[in-house]
């Protein structure tokens, strides 16, 4: 893939040329002559790396489905059970509905999508395959990585594990789990099984951690625990995290300093009603920090969209940020720590791959705060939205 | 104004034609007969009672205006201070201003408004005239109710109380005040000031109360002997209410108790930094809350829009809400809620201004979780918005 796109403003810097060689930036500077190249005219937009959906479920949505009507007084048990129990008949189809899903972060503006999807005894991996049918559809528009998620729990569960261990050597790039006291209610059973599948396949680990207070702060320990143990620093997630939103900063401030310590990365969604990480906190402690939308419009609740540019204004809301500098931040975590969480390169510089959105907007912030439009979005050199919609040819 | 307004579901109910004689509803019927009136298309959408911003700051705001860099590591007093000693410089003009703000809450949805205006021995009475100029313009069109408010405080500035006295004699409709002890620092002498000025005037109170937990209880409980020993029952609101946000539910309890024995009401703006009132306790309680969008990007913080159906979703989101009847709720008192607080009637029904708005969505809640299109806004029977957009006579 080749694109010249003229008059861009990286991360807000001044307006220049970027040259885009075989998926590859292969130059940013003014008035780039390349006779035969198509031209992409980015009206002196900002341009930042695509953004990144690092936390999402991409085989739970209704998006574009009827209407679902919400009547669960439920607790996180319950809703699980009425989501493992009742999807098949609301029609909730894993390829049709993750496919759906995906192309609307496309068309805000994403390039790179990590989404678990549910393993479980109900579904075996069914919701994988579909999914993983997605992955294959939007190579080259959107990268999709994908965790094997036991969502009901391992414990609880008879043959789950076996599942995982099915969905690693299937398509799954990652071990996920949940709330190991919470949920499954032996958090050594299932932490040692989460952490055995991902020594045996060498994959890493992403584990939802929806526990408050204490309760939250053993878990992080036991997950602490064994990743020193298997020496696997840099290759552990913990998503959510609510635990590390509590009052008592003495104890958060510890926890924080040992999530450092062993590289564990934290991924945050800004969850409005519920207490979150400090993202200024866990700057200043070298945590990587991506984020995501989580579930959009599902059983589990009816808000959200496929935008990341409207979660980084969540997160940011929900953090109190009101400076300039912090809403870059906002921004960055959307974009850039995605990609720390994940592991790749994701900047605007030669070398890297082209992937990029550009924003309308006088400044980052100004961006950020407005929602702005986004013009004009590429994956590897390839044009793959405008202005909020697919460009023409993406749609598989 | 006459006007027949055909095929709308009000609150989600059977369509049905509504027919609009002098700016009041004069029918509510299926296939209503009015020769000779205009008639606009219904298209099917849902009604709801025009939507209220009933805690706002219309002085404030730069929409419309260069983005404003925000570079303040700013405490309450601080963002309090610096906005007072900057706005001149900045060029925040008080009328156009608040025109531009009262205008955007007209193109979605918005047929009433409460915005405190800042009075201060800065600015003296000039913005309060710069709001009433934009209240006169727009008659007709919304209505604007105004909160005469010491945002910097009454008793550490001299010459506060007098001009709020002044503000009250020439316009403004309700006395504010603002934390008794966090920024007055003398809450009895504070508290004595607002209410003997609405004891003078004979105007109903609405009190900023941003102080967390105990210290806020503390100026709530001087705030209920005042309203008990002046008889003010159903004439004293209080905005933010953060202490009520607390985790000590037995103490949190017996204060909504009182506050509902007292009448008193609470508008919320669904802080997502800070600890909140919940909606639910305070149905429950049977205490009125309105909700506004509060100040939208201006020197404060960058967030916000002129927009009552995001502040249901920032509300909704915040309050937990997940289920169709709790979204329905939230809408509630984005709409209907600040008529009860401020005290008129506002419902769907015969013999009430014709104020409403058509919403895009296959239910309300629907409407609420999509932030939903408005195809048309409706004041006293005059068209004032179509998608967003205000229509075309509006613009003074």
């Amino acid at each position: 893939m080749d694109l010249l796109i003229r008059n861009i403003r990286p991360m807000g810097d001044a307006p220049t040329d970027l040259l885009v060689r075989g998926g590859l930036i292969a130059e940013i500077a003014p008035a780039i002559d390349a006779p035969g190249v198509p031209v992409e005219d980015g009206g002196g937009h900002l341009a930042i790396p695509g953004l990144i959906d690092a936390h999402t479920h991409l085989d739970k949505t209704t998006w574009g489905m009827d209407w679902h009507v919400n009547e669960n007084r439920a607790s996180l048990k319950e809703r699980i059970d009425f989501e493992r129990e009742q999807r098949a008949r609301i029609g909730i189809d894993p390829h049709r509905q993750s496919l759906r899903h995906a192309l609307g972060l496309v068309a805000h503006g994403a390039t790179h999508i990590r989404s678990h999807v549910d393993i479980d005894t109900e579904h075996g991996l069914t919701l994988l395959e579909g999914v993983a049918r997605t992955r294959e559809a939007l190579a080259g528009v959107i990268d999709i990585e994908i965790v094997a998620f036991p969502q009901s729990g391992i414990m609880a569960r008879p043959g789950t594990a076996e599942l995982l261990d099915q969905a690693l050597a299937n398509g799954a790039d990652v071990v996920g789990g949940i709330d190991p006291c919470g949920m499954e209610r032996d958090p050594k059973g299932a932490l040692d099984v989460v952490f055995g599948l991902a020594e045996r396949h060498g994959k890493p680990v992403d584990i939802h951690l929806h526990e408050l207070g204490e309760l939250g702060a053993f878990s992080l320990e036991l997950i602490f625990e064994r990743t020193r143990a298997l020496g696997m620093q840099g290759r552990v997630a913990v998503s959510h995290a609510f635990c590390l939103g509590a009052p008592d900063w003495q104890r958060t401030a510890a926890l924080i300093d040992e999530i450092a310590d062993l590289d564990i990365a934290i991924l945050t969604t800004g969850a409005p009603s519920a207490p979150v990480p400090s993202l200024a906190r866990l700057r200043d402690a070298g945590v990587r920090v991506g984020a995501g939308c989580d579930g959009i419009r599902d059983t589990w609740g009816p808000w959200g969209k496929p935008d990341m540019l409207h979660r980084a204004e969540v997160i940011g809301m929900k953090n109190g940020f009101r400076r300039d500098v912090d809403l870059e931040h906002a921004l960055h975590v959307c974009s850039v720590g995605g990609a720390e969480v994940m592991g790749f390169a994701h900047a605007i510089e030669v070398g890297n791959p082209a992937d990029l959105t550009l924003l309308q907007g006088r400044t980052l912030a100004h961006a950020v705060a407005g929602g702005a439009p986004r013009p004009l979005v590429v994956k590897a050199g390839r044009v793959t939205g405008r202005l909020g919609e697919l460009a023409g040819q993406v749609m598989p």
